[in-house]
């Protein structure tokens, strides 16, 4: 059996106007999701803004999503860093904090090859005893985690699974039939608009941020696909295609990064989860008009009244 | 005046086969280049492998780097990391560790608009009193610092200057021109082959990897544009191109990252500057048959017998 | 109802060894697509080299499909040039020709916006009486035909359809979802591996490459899917997985261009289709030895004895 | 000494309303080209829009432009399509209708490798007995000519000379450095802002559009870095800077394309030599508003009173 499946959302990381942690609203957004169902919580992921938190800060944030899960559903925690032994001081406290997995990506900033990736990888394995799961997300890293890269370092063990936000579906399929032989291994998808299709050629989870506004929709369609009901998931899936429209209303008075997980913020306080939307500095919050642009999308799918 | 002018390169940090820094070669690099008549020294850049250092080893080389240099030139430190306050702690630490401005990239790894990156640099100037030197490097943190970006933050004073290894001369040169009525504003070149061209139009200063091999060759480089011999610079400039070559040779086997800077500690190891030609994990080093032919190179170009 | 559905196969145009178009080995190419089922048949697309051949060559190349052909399945023609008004020519030549469709693609070599590719599209409509499938490629044509322009152009009749080779399906799910209730407009993708996938999500058609040599496969996969037996599509598509692998045997050695055509020719050889794998000048054909190795592949999915 | 040197102009192609070449117009602009001293003229460049013009059109203006130019100066004629033999058919024309050499890109839309693109030069260069320039162009062609494939075909007598709007010189340098021998072979810059530069490192030649609306500046840009006067080319190469500005003027509402050689005609009509700004379609001109603004600017450099 694949070590991990199902919903395995990133957890958004709410934030006071004074830009430290909101951990009353932490507690709250971890709450949500997990009265929707999810299988799994993965918290400093990219829409955690994982990059913006110092080691101390990590720290804390993982040990809270540790005592307020207490235990119900495993909990990756992603390590991500520019380089190697960076990497692996997060990965040894995202350990001791208690997370059962940790996220890992290709170094960035420095330019390193396909062989120096798989190297940052293996590194990372004898170094620190946990489950690795590599996160394939080229548009922050600027490098895909290529085909061979992958399936060499699951054949080896040096991870355990894929987190997939490249967009390349068609390398994601191949990463899976790849690795057909081996049933611990598992791949995930991050994309929120192709679930359906992803779970349909084998993945095996789902890693969504826009489930921390809607883990009840993700878990619907989880549940649809598992039941093999593919025509009442693809509904459910173009629902969601509805809400995820949030993600490009600030787009252009701000980066497609606030864009996002700044309308996921926004969701999230429209319906009471968290206290504030705002994002971690330089990035700019939504303001009043946009979010009166997420709430008719809200209400136009049925999440807010 | 410009705050600061000259050669001032980017010191390598020399490491032990184990990864540890290695400071006795730390001194002689730096005593290496203060020989060779450098304007000012830059710990911590791309070529020093920053990113590979976590905030104590980055206090450690800072403060090597001061007390080697006791006083001799100015100090810039790079502070880079993906985020803003993330970067203010780094830029914390190296004034307190004795530098004299610091070098600050745009926020990598989240992705951001050019508002958000003035706002970046803005909320660093708040936050520390020391000079900041805006570091456009799209090749290592995937976007462009815009002349509007990098003029606006140096008529507000937010900047003192701008290092530009962006290979974009033309904006550049604009931004030279926009800026003509600040005498205090500076602009620098991380180039290493174009630093004739780059210093007719009326850049101030030059930042090469490469003058860790050769500080004479730069500094000659220097002096001669500023007296005006632009064919006698061209010449040496163009024995400069010669002993660039070394940059490619592990190319292919290596990464872009490993075959510049591993090419570097080659041949400073060559030069008996260095003990050891390692580079940061995980990325290689060069190896004999690699090595033996930046020796060729380094005969060529009359630096070793 | 859809102008078109099903599927489509850019049609390989095969070459004698002085590079002028076999037409014996194009006609076995036409007759061996059609005995497998195909719905339309998609001459002068890029895997058709299109850009190969000038206009006296498409006419030829039109008209010889049209002869064979005979009315039993539509035929679109690529229209495939830099700008508006070579287009136009092209659409003009193909609509005499006998083609029931053409196919467009956003300008290259010149830099145009998405107003002024749309305006393309537009100025085309008005000059040729023909429908018009948009064709999203840009890895070609290195710009992205975005939802806005697409669904722009589809609800002002300026365009019957797209051919979505972007790789981007979450795109291609929003404009199918923007379009839904216009039963007059198609969406079909040019993805040979995520067949499945995209029929599944609601496209209605489907242009592989890959159908020149095994078109049974490809109507099998799009029964199986029509039929909503997504279990054996999936099975279906996951043996046509295993004879994509083609497709990169002589990379490095090729281009991409040279070594996805040049394997489909080379395993059509190897089938008796056509006589020679030459491909248009200055790209390189398969040696015998990747040929060997495609003849390996088309054994292990049953296509070779 | 090598076969073309000094200022060519890409020939700018004035368009009446509706599209059709404005001959009397393009009378005029070569007269003002000639006028101010041009060494050269290059017409059906990207300046030119050559890819907007087919073969009966693109031949029209080689002959318009061997008539009115009547020997005085050389003339280049672009012959930029996507593949080997339709350039080699546009190379046959060039040379009929009197052109003194003709300037090839890489091929583009097919995607080729390095080795492919070399094959193109040396299969163009044994069709047509005429001089071939290389065209370095990767913001149109989406690939760079690399320093080995360039240096390559130089050696091997394939190419006569290089004309590089790659913006990268560094890469001009080492291929001037590689050629340092063949006193035959030549070099020319594409930039309008970096023409000190590149002629102070050993360029041959500068190929700007801008001259189009100030052949005077360049020529006298040119005889100033002939003297070896810097300082004083320094001056006049900032004054074409303030000019240049003009091209930035619409961007946004055009694209970049119809941007620059957009200002370039609305220029050249305010200074009354041309009639219209009209571009080729789909692309937009600029319209009375962005017209007024570069006004200010030939006023402001002393073009426009």
């Amino acid at each position: 059996m694949p070590l991990f499946t199902g919903v395995v959302p990133p957890v958004v990381t709410p934030l006071n106007a004074n830009f430290s942690v909101d951990f009353a609203s932490f507690t709250r957004t971890i709450e949500n999701l997990l009265d929707g169902g999810v299988h799994g919580l993965f918290v400093l992921g990219s829409t955690s803004e994982v990059v913006f938190h110092d080691e101390a800060g990590r720290r804390a944030i993982i040990e809270h999503a540790v005592k307020v899960n207490n235990g119900r559903v495993p909990i990756f925690a992603g390590v991500i860093d520019p380089t190697t032994d960076r990497v692996i001081n997060h990965a040894l406290t995202a350990r001791s904090a208690g997370a059962d997995a940790v996220v890992v990506t290709a170094p960035f900033y420095a330019r390193t090859s396909q062989p120096e990736i798989g190297d940052h990888f293996r590194y990372i394995k004898d170094a620190v005893d946990i489950p690795i799961i590599a996160y394939d997300i080229p548009v922050c890293v600027h490098v895909k985690l290529e085909r061979q890269t992958t399936v060499g370092l699951a054949s080896e063990g040096a991870i355990a699974g894929i987190k997939d936000s490249s967009g390349d579906d068609g390398n994601l399929r191949y990463v899976l039939k790849d690795m057909a032989n081996d049933p611990s291994f598992f791949g995930m998808t991050g994309s929120e608009i192709l679930v359906d299709s992803v779970l349909a050629m084998g993945a095996h989870g789902v890693v969504p941020g826009l489930a921390n506004v809607d883990p009840h929709g993700y878990v619907r369609l989880w549940n649809l696909m598992q039941a093999g009901q593919h025509a009442e998931a693809r509904l459910e899936q173009e629902r969601l295609l509805k809400l995820f429209e949030i993600v490009w209303i600030s787009l252009g008075r701000t980066s497609a990064g606030s864009a996002g997980v700044g309308a996921f913020k926004t969701a999230m306080r429209s319906l009471g989860i968290i206290a504030s939307n705002t994002m971690a500095r330089p990035q700019r919050s939504l303001n009043d008009e946009e979010a009166a642009k997420v709430d008719i999308i809200l209400r136009d799918v049925g999440l807010l009244r």
